[in-house]
């Protein structure tokens, strides 16, 4: 019974069995191998950007901090929401990665609407010399609180950065299944909305260690790779990670197991919703904010279940307040395991 | 017949069956997996260092970077080799990680000398504010030329840096092929010896991409793990950096491996020296920069032998002239190959 | 009718004087001049704080951000104002003098509210590596707002900082102005209420562009003196820092400046509000925030007033709507200076 | 007898009245201020160079540092000689502003030579994503051993960083020195040699703190804007150092203060010889390194003088020992204190 996070769970056999694969003999390190050039061949086939300049990263911070610091100047501001992970879950990487600059909090609650967007664009570009200048916007697809902008949304906010010549950048760590959620294609999901370069998530869903960041266009491709080198990102052994991504990619096996993860969480919101919860946003992908009593989280810690309370704590005199906790599905979390939890909360 | 470098090799089935064992269920991320409590034990027992500080890091440059950074403040300047792996390979990200501090080679050829650091210790600190200020020595074992240095050696330089009051840090890349050379005990080759924060390579023999940092003094362990965090080298599934490293110090994996190297590596000098070639330095461990004629060289890349050329060009006129060639044999080399190499030789 | 900004004005004579004074013959640089002893031994005698250690620095701007650097590491959040210089006006300076550190923005309007602090301290404390670590609490007095905090304000803050084991920084640009105001001692406007450094501003009260920065625990002013030289804030000719400063200090001229520049901004607000301004914040030190009709700005700005208006646009339909300016008085300005102004106002 | 160096002498009376003449009523900030509308049509003239961007900065390391980090991205090097200042002299400044650039250090004795220059952008080229890449060619002009480039030299070293598309910078914290001994026009020494951006020193030469930086492209103007905002090298009340520049550039000011340095350096020069001192370099502008017996320098010193000894120690067994000394004149040193200095070495 484990919802903590979708950061927590097995390879999948078909990924550790391409690792396995792979492991014979000599390969040129760096990404000079042949999986790295199947998997530039998936990506951009995938993507329909026979261009994309494409690169692997073995962490979803590492992706957003060298992509973030390849689209910014280190006096400029980057807009995000104020519960970016870039902002509250990445220890200054993404101010680390680019020199020293700043990010922009935008207060529009689970999303970024486009006139918080906005207002905080005009706020930021008022001082002249003082104040930062305005710098990449950078959205989350599926976002902190497990919303998915639809691509009217993401167009909406991408093309209020062009018109202020703003580069946007999306943090993709749950990009399959935002996907999935919106049966859109990638294409529709990215450049055809607007971005600019995407962390492409592989970690959450089935993956030991991989995320892959793309540029759209690939002029600042030779900057990004001297700033990977620089971060300390290159894999020497570079085909371990070339390999778990081709077989990510491989059968669709990254929609398949987005799929299976979505699907599992709206049966455990389904069944949540029977048993009297509420929550904090409808539930879209495989991450839901719901909550119940303070009896029955209880219940369910007595029981052994793992996931973070969002509020409140579980010590406490009232048996009936409500209090709210975070539940992720990874793929590999079963009916059974959402049987049994849901048995607790009756 | 790939002698390029031992960064190019597969990883060995015991670590590969770590991995698929480890792969089971959920284990708590960022390094609060068993396999991990299980290296600390291991490493803590082989460096007969029970309060060290232990961290994972995949990459031997992040490792570098993260544990200078710890060690060294931006306004002072880390002593090193002018050969050094961290001045020549790392793309600045020494630089990078401690905020812009500088490095100071020593040229006294592949090994600094006491003598050297001592010299280059004074000049650095002949300038009260207006020059960078001390900072840690940094040492590499098995030197970038191949060669080790004594207990005795290291003992001298360290006691240098003490005497000055600064750390010193042990890029052990290699660090078991020259345990191996040596003959010596962990400790002796590192904190009996004076060494502070010692980089335990793992991904050059056998891994797939991991690296040990080690802490003898635990006080600057917290902030090590916020500067991992911030570099985005903190790994969500980290069972997966945890295994490999357990796999590779079971049953002494570790040390097999590199004595198979530098077994090898020994059989490739010898076999090169009976065809005539001269060694820059004497062979020690499993890296070797040898000299034969430019016919030589080009029957053996004519025969599909992959190496680095070290001085000259392969395209010249003149048959004979000797040109220096660096050859690394890792633990997966076999002798076969050598002797196929070897049978280009004459 | 200069009301912009009191970092416009000129020097004072005596200041002048000063400077004048001091040019000739060879002076010892960086600091070792006997102007900047007697600076010392002035301000240590002011703040009753013999052990204070004392620098100086042009800027304001450098004088904030090589503070917070020596009291933040880069993995840490320095507390601020949402309205704070340091974050709006600072061009992310703190940012690259921290290596990168993050600023909380505590939302509490003009003043940082007790309450407000201690939620931004817990909040940002939620999360272990993943988030940035608490660093140090930033106050400005007087705020960018004009508002001055009484010393029981400034002791309730830097008690909850002291609660956390977090420094305080002050951002003394106006320092003299609030201490006119509030009538109180330097020692209990910071060591005494827990103010661990300030900026003790010059410029904008008669200087050319000096401020001290003071530290009352001299255990870090190696560090600052490093972090100033690297930062390219030492000056050779330091005289002209020193002998500006003694000047300023000299028969309490920065305190008859700040209260001659009050005193101004007491009788323009009188008069404004006289003419039936309303005032965003009660008027208390030197800077003003006042509503008059667009009509009025109107006469002001063809009569060639300059100050900036804080909200709405001079140009518009209703000549009666209410827009808020900002008007600050130096020293240097006069009252028949401020009767010209106030006649355009009725 | 002050010979120690030229920042430590006074600001010439010219200048210190053009301060006083500035110093009446308001002045916009920021240098919106007419002294540097002055200031800037006439170093265009003075250089030839109508569209050069031009700011002023009130420290050298400052001009150097901010003018190499809009020239050089963090993950490249900076070629340089080993004497460099802003290697020896900034305390790590240019790595802190160029976000952790590294200097490579040019080993050919007191100037660069093309052939050393050369060869040191071919090894740095020679390692791909792995090293360091190609950044700006540093110049000091005067050298920092007192010797200047002749415009062939200059041209020749400038031909070769085009060549390998690099910038140019020139440090010339002593650039006037230098253009009164090679009697060259300003653009000759500059952009018609290949020189991209220049430091133009004037504190060593009489003003109280201020250099101008001189980018002859402009297009990068608004970057360096932002990156002296984001150092804090931008002055509020910025008439200050615009005044002091536009009286040091009235009537030849600047060109005359370094005649009378490099005439009176000369004078001291004859005077060594002639007391038998040996010359480290042939003396050329306003700082010489001589040797005189250590019984010459006790002497000297109990006499009073002040100066820096370069090799060797004055307490020491033989009074006959050679010890190199440097001896700067500035513009302010009269040839009775030079006459007064000598009558001690016989």
């Amino acid at each position: 019974m484990f919802f903590a996070s979708d950061n927590a769970g097995p390879v999948h056999p078909q990924v550790m069995q391409a690792l396995v694969d792979a492991n014979h003999g000599y390969a040129m390190p760096y990404g000079a191998d042949p999986w790295m050039e199947e998997v530039r061949t998936r990506l951009r086939d995938i993507f329909e950007a026979p261009d994309a300049a494409i690169y692997l990263i073995a962490t979803g911070t590492g992706a957003n901090a060298l992509a973030l610091a390849t689209l910014c100047d280190p006096f400029q501001t980057v807009f995000c929401s104020e519960v970016a992970h870039i902002h509250e879950d990445e220890c200054n990487a993404p101010e680390f990665y680019t020199g020293g600059a700043k990010l922009t909090l935008i207060r529009s609650g689970d999303k970024i609407t486009p006139e918080a967007l906005e207002a905080a664009i005009l706020k930021e570009g008022s001082r002249g010399v003082h104040g930062p200048q305005r710098g990449p916007v950078a959205l989350t697809q599926v976002t902190e609180r497990g919303s998915v902008y639809t691509v009217t949304e993401l167009t909406a906010l991408a093309s209020i950065a062009k018109s202020y010549d703003l580069p946007v950048h999306l943090d993709g760590a749950r990009f399959a299944n935002a996907l999935v959620t919106l049966n859109a294609s990638p294409a529709d999901m990215t450049w055809r909305a607007g971005v600019d370069a995407v962390s492409f998530g592989g970690t959450k869903n089935g993956l030991m260690g991989v995320e892959a960041v793309i540029f759209f266009d690939p002029s600042k491709a030779w900057e990004f790779e001297l700033r990977r080198k620089r971060g300390a990102h290159l894999f020497s052994k570079h085909r371990y990670l070339s390999a778990q991504m081709a077989g990510y990619l491989k059968d669709d096996l990254w929609l398949t197991l987005a799929r299976q993860a979505n699907e599992t969480c709206a049966y455990l919101a389904d069944g949540l919703r029977a048993a009297g919860a509420d929550f904090l946003y409808p539930p879209q992908a495989n991450m839901i904010f719901a909550s119940l009593s303070r009896a029955v989280h209880k219940r369910l810690h007595e029981a052994g279940a793992v996931y973070y309370l969002w509020s409140g704590e579980l010590d406490g005199a009232d048996p009936d307040e409500p209090l709210t906790a975070r539940f992720v599905c990874d793929w590999s979390l079963t009916r059974d395991e959402v049987d049994k939890f849901l048995s607790h909360t009756n």
